[in-house]
């Protein structure tokens, strides 16, 4: 997979070889993106299952759970990740029962394409059903990156600007830079610079002037888990729905059905602190005194009266009104 | 003066000994702060009169009015910088028609230095009035740096904070880290961290999340410039304020009279626009495609209906009130 953190610096792919390898990737980000880490997390388990010594299936299952758990651990906070793991898992378990450690490692590996292809149609209808929100001239303003370098292709937010450039709509796009990892600026301006979308960066605490100076007129995110509450996305994002509402901005979410976990509440969910580290400094350059203490929360909630609508693949929702869940 | 590019891993003065060595450190921000512009413009003017080869007084006068619209062009949003250089202007014409180019030299002097001495005496003025604003156990939230660094001492927004402190009140700061110059994480949280002031670093797009987790009590932030209808301040502050009405958080504004422009309304004003390479690379690290366009205003402006109050050395004043100028 390429290896985010280089971007846009260099366009270099890694080889993970082990599970411990994937663990390391997903925590220093060097693949980041819920529905990319939903995808990387199927692959893991597939992995788990191939590099195992077990010459029995109860020991393989056994070590492949292990591996499992260990994934799904690396990024509490993204539900994709779970997700997937879980339905490689469900898939070793709808194999008939006298299947042989061959029989298994096959059905990981299939079960792990199979939801990665998926991922890239899953993004294209839910792009497409997003694009009919989108005018011809529309300026959006976007978080983080939730493009193809967060999914397997196509992306969920810059895939609904992509379905709508693709319908021939002339889409502009302001992208925030998104402190501290800078995901906007390394990864969102590198990505539609590449498919020639125009976009120009700012930095997130710009996001409020730029509104009140009629410059934005959507504002598009993806997310990393949608409870029945709250969505939790990006650190910055709650700011830019408060500011979007402020402004009659309309403040849309784009992610797949797999994203969303009803049966919680947002306060249910922990989130994910990172190394004050990420604040504290950046390349040769020590931005903070190094006693201070800092806040690093990796997301944030966003409760649902601030959406205007839930962009899936299955349709459009409007909060409170919120998809059928199985 | 301190250069204030170096800080927090080095604290060093640095010598300027002409007109061009003063604007170079005014542009590069070694020196920044609306009421530290002012006295190093101040002193500036003195600088311009000492170094100037004139022999009458006509000739030395030219070139003193010069170098005060050089000096004046550097830093074009705060308001300050011109208005003490018109104040060092202003003594060279109240001194005796028959002075000779040692009596001006020494009037441009003593004007500079009774206004850095003037700022020291305003800043305790407005940190002291301000304090009764704050309640002991108070968390207040600010923005760039309105402290001793960015004035000749004591600071104005944290001028407020410490005067509170003085008076015994416990009170602790979540300082925003400014992007892109980092003037909150560099600046602020050393000189707090320097003063014992419990402060907490967070990035700018945190703003939002903490207010709603309830633990801000009250943001304080600088001026720039305070038209008829806006407060300018750093880039990001307007985010602030809108996000501290939407959580019923006081937004006060701490600058003295000599901030105010009451003359001009804020379509007048001309925000600064910064080297785009602020935002796109930090030390060795590029953050962003070479290619991107990048929009970096210096400042916003918040309209008045935000601002709670604003604290100056003469007193509080809760917009549309606002002080009488001369």
């Amino acid at each position: 997979m390429i290896d985010q953190t280089l971007l846009p610096e260099r366009l270099e792919d890694i080889l993970v070889g082990s599970v411990g390898e994937l663990c390391e990737a997903i925590k220093s980000l060097r693949v980041r993106g819920a529905p990319a880490l939903g995808a990387a997390g199927g692959y893991g388990v597939a992995l788990a299952a191939a590099r195992s010594a077990a010459t029995d299936p109860a020991a393989l299952i056994e070590d492949v759970r292990g591996a499992a758990g260990v994934i799904r651990a690396a990024r509490p906070t993204a539900v994709n990740l779970s997700w997937v793991v879980d339905r490689v898992l469900k898939a070793i378990e709808e194999i008939k029962e006298s299947a042989d450690v061959e029989e298994i490692r096959a059905a990981t590996l299939a079960a792990a394409e199979l939801i990665a292809g998926e991922d890239v149609s899953i993004n294209r209808a839910l792009g497409d059903r997003g694009a009919s929100l989108l005018e011809d001239g529309d300026v959006v303003l976007t978080h983080c990156n939730a493009g193809r370098l967060a999914c397997v292709d196509w992306g969920t937010a810059l895939g609904v600007i992509r379905s709508a450039v693709a319908e021939g709509k002339k889409i502009s796009v302001y992208a925030c830079e998104t402190r501290p990892l800078h995901q906007g600026s390394r990864l969102t301006a590198w990505e539609l610079t590449e498919d020639n979308i125009p976009v120009t960066l700012i930095c997130d605490s710009m996001a409020g002037m730029v509104m009140r100076q009629g410059r934005i007129d959507k504002v598009i995110v993806g997310a990393d888990r949608i409870t029945k509450d709250a969505v939790f996305n990006k650190i910055g994002t709650y700011s830019h729905a408060v500011l979007a509402k402020a402004h009659g901005i309309p403040f849309y979410v784009a992610a797949p059905i797999s994203t969303f976990d009803l049966a919680h509440s947002e306060k249910e969910v922990e989130i994910e602190e990172r190394d004050p580290d990420e604040i504290r400094r950046l390349g040769n350059r020590q931005l903070a005194p190094l006693c201070v203490p800092i806040y690093n929360p990796a997301f944030d909630a966003t409760p649902l009266d601030l959406v205007s609508a839930i962009i899936t693949e299955r349709g459009i929702y409007r909060p409170p009104e919120m998809p059928e869940m199985e």
